[in-house]
């Protein structure tokens, strides 16, 4: 069952309200496509937004270090922080130049995240990290030791507040303009995984496993 | 010529260093291959990161309105932001879970943007946003008319302060990890085009284009 909640003045969609998803299935599906995050927060009054990994665990995200290194170095408390994932699905090519779009799916999280220190919970987010970007891998690579633990900065930021925003669909031109004498339609996009390329140093025993031989994200129709 | 130019303490590159490249050439294929850019603002402290269209005209990036509509509700003056445009590459499977990685060119642009209300302006930047997305199609499209420029929310950003991030290649395992037995490499990972798709309501007299049939990004090898 989806559950729906109601938006905060903070995350309500304020632009084209229609595209407002407020049902957290919904969004945790946009959440679980997605490849990175992008991270915002501000230093000063000055925004930065730093892309990153990220997975998801239950109704936490975790965040992954290199983004939190600005971030953390002065403070050791809760910071603020925009967590938004953008999935881009197409080019919405309408009659007139004023309503061109693209199809995408957003989600936007807002809340105070916070170091995981613990580092049994670390190597929890780390797995979840790790499976969510290729399911499998995990298993197969050599396990963190407690020195790399203790060097990766792992932020965990609980989804409360979040909103999804989607436009999916045909171009929709004011009806006056459907006469006008141009093509219209979307040129669908797609991120997709080439032939995997071995590492120049890899040991020729170990042949590509299949999670990364035939690759394929939660296909969205 | 490219054209170096020195970081400031808020866009020198801080973890790994050496993936920073502050090389304006280099910077404007990044910010002109990507299709969305995330701005990142803040308000009493909160801060939000929305995902939007955005073109570029010479030194200055201009960004679409959506966007710019919670940021400008209470704003008519200039509102630091931060831009960012984020390219994935791959996924980087290493021998350790600690080296595992991601393939990717990242821009940030720090700045103060303003709205554009000089109808000509809005205009030029209009045609640099729809030119960036799809060249060739602002030609073919219904021009905007006065009511829709006014409509129109563009945000100018200078691209004086910046860095970009890149990395690229096979995996950097530990010396002793790489006789660990696991197969290690790159999955490469690439935006595509679909096959178009007519609008429902297309006049069939009206051919798909080239630049919508046979639609490629800037390829990177």
């Amino acid at each position: 069952m989806s559950e729906n909640y109601q938006p905060t003045a903070r995350t309500r969609v304020v632009r084209e309200p229609h595209r407002g998803v407020y049902d957290r299935t919904e969004a945790y599906k946009i959440l679980d496509e997605g490849f990175i995050c992008q991270v915002g927060f501000a230093i000063n009054g000055q925004p930065f937004v730093i892309p990153t990994g990220y997975g998801r665990d239950g109704d936490h995200l975790y965040i992954h270090g290199s983004a939190a290194s600005r971030m953390l170095r002065n403070m050791d408390e809760g910071v603020p922080v925009c967590v938004t994932v953008t999935l881009l699905d197409g080019l919405v090519l309408a009659r007139s130049i004023f309503n061109h779009s693209m199809n995408y799916r957003s989600v936007v999280v807002l809340g105070t995240a916070t170091a995981v220190k613990d580092l049994a919970e670390k190597l929890k987010a780390l797995h979840a990290l790790s499976e969510h970007i290729l399911p499998g891998r995990w298993a197969e690579s050599r396990q963190p030791n407690e020195q790399e633990l203790k060097a990766t900065l792992v932020l965990r930021l609980p989804i409360t507040e979040f909103s999804a925003k989607v436009r999916q669909g045909p171009p929709l031109d004011d009806e006056e303009d459907y006469a006008f004498p141009t093509w219209a339609g979307v040129v669908p996009l797609k991120m997709v995984a080439g032939e995997p390329i071995n590492d120049p140093r890899l040991n020729s025993s170990h042949a590509v496993p299949g999670y990364a031989q035939s690759y394929t994200r939660g296909a969205h129709e």
